[in-house]
């Protein structure tokens, strides 16, 4: 399973029942927070997600609605007596926020807290099944996108095949990684006459708060899922260069021109009661689109 | 009026839907805000609090659960245009969590925050018509309590009375302030005869957290409405001593000793999901004691 789960779509100020930006990645067995506005642990347990699970944090930047959450996390996760590590990716200052924190209260957690900053575009996590990768995007101060992606899956052995050509088992594990298969005769067995591909490589992209900013298209390019934020309607792309956010239709307009299979819009003014209008619009330029709803998995 | 409306009272971590410590305290038409867990801001719109009413915020020391939601508070009331000015009293190192937190989002406040430290006991508001007062409490770090206090009602002149002793108009408010009058021919007449006794004045004492400490019990003596914590049940009076915190019998005992009209018990462990414990061992001790049941507005 990759899925995204959402725990906070709203923008700047809780409104309307809507909570600050927050979402659970779920791959398999393992899951990540991105953002955590405050509130996200009453929104974990509204909607059952287990704060133990989470050994990965990632915070886009330093804007309240993205993490004033987090210290109210961190130490219940300390307070419910976790041990296991957790990896914390975020702009450098919030380290001082949460040692601060913590020395005012004459507290220290049970478990050890990695903080990796983030300060290059690239890698910043790599296991056997998956990345995570961090990208730049274009805010009123520094802020980070992140890229999830399953890795290749190995090809499956056509078995009825591998007899035909009496390939030895031995040259299996080198065929699933999709490599040719020569003959003591030379002759070269092309991978795909013997091996079937397997399910496809999903990815689902989070581009944080951003303005509207073509150079995301080439870092974001056919990801299956993409988050993009939409915090204005269309008619206030003005409003909307001037605090570095983006409208529905720019948000729709960088999903189609990275070729994301779905997009997936949030961040919402307060202003919208309503968020009808913004589907309307962001379908308009790219049909696939779907609200970032809270409580809502979706599938990547 | 004067109440206290409850908008969190459970310890350490969020459960079973309540939320950390948060009170409103309404004097006439002004309100106050003691302590501000995670959340507070969402049950103020919960509960249809105004932020705007809201100008002295009192945190009562800097354990998260009664503060981590005080900066999304702040810069919520800056977003929405917010200009009045705000007071804050607090344990002196919030200034520095909040300014780093503003720092680090390039923000400002529209508002002027005017920060007093708690470093002494005593008086720290004085208006026209009511005082806070703060005092020390025993917890862990340093933790203070506040005391509401209306002030002295003027007494009511007696119409027919005054008319009938042949009063001077001009020494009404000298009998309102509850003086005698003397007649030119040296005769007293006592002020009771001619005003009568206005409501007697109101006070709320809110305890904070606090082990069992009868130190208290002097600095809050004849509250009319005594806020005390009780994180326990009686049983676990070792575990709330090694904590800094205490248990219903002990709350109760304060209250008692103090000779309040009333008490209200908060500050539950989430280890409890059903508070009637609670309640029944308290009366046992302290009859006229009620649960801090969040959204519940009590009378002082």
């Amino acid at each position: 399973m990759f899925a995204v789960t959402i725990l906070g779509n709203n923008s700047a100020i809780p409104a309307f029942g809507r909570f600050s930006t927050a979402q659970v990645v779920t791959i398999n067995d393992k899951q990540f927070l991105i953002d955590c506005g405050e509130g996200t642990q009453l929104q974990f347990s509204k909607y059952k997600i287990k704060r133990s699970k989470i050994n990965h944090i990632f915070i886009s930047h330093l804007h309240g609605d993205h993490y004033f959450g987090l210290i109210g996390l961190l130490t219940s996760m300390g307070l419910l007596g976790r041990e296991n590590d957790l990896h914390l990716f975020a702009p450098a200052a919030l380290k001082e926020i949460i040692d601060l924190q913590l020395a005012v209260a004459n507290a220290k957690l049970p478990y050890a807290l990695h903080f990796h900053p983030l300060e290059n575009e690239g890698l910043i996590v790599d296991e056997n099944k998956f990345s995570v990768e961090c990208f730049k995007v274009l805010h009123s101060i520094a802020c980070w996108g992140f890229i999830f992606r399953e890795k290749r899956q190995p090809r499956k052995i056509d078995k009825e095949k591998v007899l035909q050509f009496e390939i030895p088992a031995a040259y299996y594990n080198s065929l699933q990684e999709g490599k040719n298969y020569a003959t003591k005769d030379g002759v070269i067995i092309q991978n795909d006459w013997v091996t079937i591909a397997n399910k496809p490589n999903k990815s689902y992209a989070f581009c944080a708060d951003t303005i509207y900013h073509e150079p995301i298209i080439e870092k974001v390019k056919n990801v299956s899922l993409l988050y993009h934020e939409t915090t204005y309607l269309k008619g206030l792309e003005d409003r909307a260069a001037l605090r570095f956010h983006s409208t529905t239709v720019q948000a729709a307009s960088i999903a189609k021109q990275c070729k994301a299979e779905k997009l997936l819009i949030g961040h919402f003014s307060s202003k919208y009661e309503y968020l009808d209008a913004f589907l309307l619009e962001a379908k308009e330029v790219f049909d696939n689109t779907d609200l970032a709803i809270e409580g809502t998995t979706f599938l990547v």
